[in-house]
């Protein structure tokens, strides 16, 4: 496996790998490597692509008050686990190496942006987008794979790749929890062992939600409602958003009908956790 | 020449051009061909690359005002030109096939796109910046050309290409103007013989600009109200704006050093004409 700091490095090694007549195939982290990450690339390697993956912690993508600076990093354990799963190449650029100069270009797609995650972390979404553009031009893909535990994230991305006629195909591959269900996040290792028990309401409000649709329930709202009230009731998390929306377009839906998925953030101290459950209507 | 109107089958045959070798360059167009563009594609042809030349009126990227629906469009007669000048395809969609459904994500330099042109047609660099992204993701060329008569377009398509890393040299080519002047462009063929004969004014000012910066005028300001003050005394055109900026960045020049460029823009009846020139100062 080889490790490159520098895009020119990485440009030259795709091109000869291309050349030897092999797909790419890119799979985009922040680092601090999880088993949802090696999931995708154990997609990624399915199709006998070379598999590129970026580790980078992407300024443009945090908020003045969020935890950019206290984002874990570990790379000597994120290339062991990398090489272990099969990665050829990581791209791990400092912040000077991706943003040399000031950086007055952003990709921005309006509206999916704005509602969920959007609403609660403003530009975040913009500074994603961007840095998965310059990521593709860098790499140049055939193949990208995106973890839907960040379900917003992987409908804008595939949004952006369509809008832009990007030459990729996006995959989303489905969210990896821990045994007892919590979904896996790098952000985990901030909660207190209390703040981690507390944690499971989230799956377990999901779960719930999923009985309620199969017994009948179709009011997106009561469903939403009830929701909040399990996770109130059950933990001292601090609500961001539960919302029901569609999987296809990320509009707001009232009667539950085709494709859905159940968006819900959930703060526990300072850490904001995410979930997600999809549905499929009748 | 090949003449295709959908993206898939661009896509084919640039990617059987690769396959046998060839580089591939893009001159990108809103048809209507003029000298300036077959110089942009012998350019193109020197690189002995596969030269594709999109011709496309784009609608983001005109105002609601604008001239978008009367905008000159020959198919015919620049296939004829693009032949002659040793074009190998031109990509000529129609506006659905750019744009199939609802179009949400856009590419947008700040700052470059905010004067000048970007300050008299709101939005106008944002959609050249959103076609041209999805024109370089079609194409996916080596090289791509663009006429420095858009000076402001072509500093904020390098500015794009850098900050996203596209894997694509932008070479800028400099005005062609006609015999008496007059820098071409297809908006020409709006003006009335009066107003043509006036529009000369234009070439004329930035000549005696230059002039009176080889006899020694280093204040921008001065020079530009002395190009105004010319423009009013020999012409009925109404004045956008006339401004000396730098030819790297954009930024305003108060005293002239290193390398600047004269920008204007003159409106003649209901046609707005731009011309520049470019100053290296010592």
């Amino acid at each position: 496996m080889i490790i490159c700091k520098k895009i020119s490095a990485v440009r030259d090694i795709v091109k000869e790998q291309r050349g030897q007549g092999r797909s790419i195939a890119l799979v985009p982290t922040m680092g601090y490597l999880h088993e949802g990450h090696l999931t995708l690339v154990e997609e990624a390697r399915k199709s006998g692509a070379f598999v590129v993956m970026s580790i980078f912690v992407n300024p443009l993508q945090f908020g003045p008050n969020e935890d950019f600076a206290r984002y874990p990093r570990d790379l000597e354990r994120d290339a062991k686990k990398a090489e272990g799963a099969g990665v050829d190449l990581i791209f791990n650029p400092e912040v000077e190496e991706m943003y040399p100069a000031k950086n007055l270009t952003h990709v921005e797609v309006d509206e999916l942006g704005d509602s969920l995650c959007g609403a609660s972390r403003p530009g975040h979404f913009r500074g994603v987008t961007t840095v998965v553009s310059k990521l593709f031009h860098i790499v140049q893909p055939d193949r990208a794979y995106f973890g839907q535990k960040d379900y917003q994230q992987y409908l804008i991305i595939c949004q952006m790749v369509k809008d832009l006629n990007f030459p990729i195909e996006v995959i989303g591959v489905p969210i990896v929890r821990e045994e007892d269900g919590l979904a896996l996040s790098s952000r985990n290792i901030y909660l207190s062992p209390e703040q981690r028990a507390e944690a499971l309401v989230l799956q377990r409000s999901l779960g719930e939600a999923e009985n309620w649709f199969r017994q009948g329930e179709r009011s997106a709202l009561t469903i939403e409602e009830r929701i909040k009230e399990l996770i109130r009731n059950e933990s001292s998390g601090e609500i961001d958003y539960v919302e029901i929306r569609s999987a296809e377009n990320l509009h707001r839906v009232e009667q539950i009908e085709g494709k859905i998925f159940i968006a819900l953030a959930v703060r526990f101290g300072s850490t904001r956790l995410i979930d997600n459950k999809v549905l499929e209507g009748m």
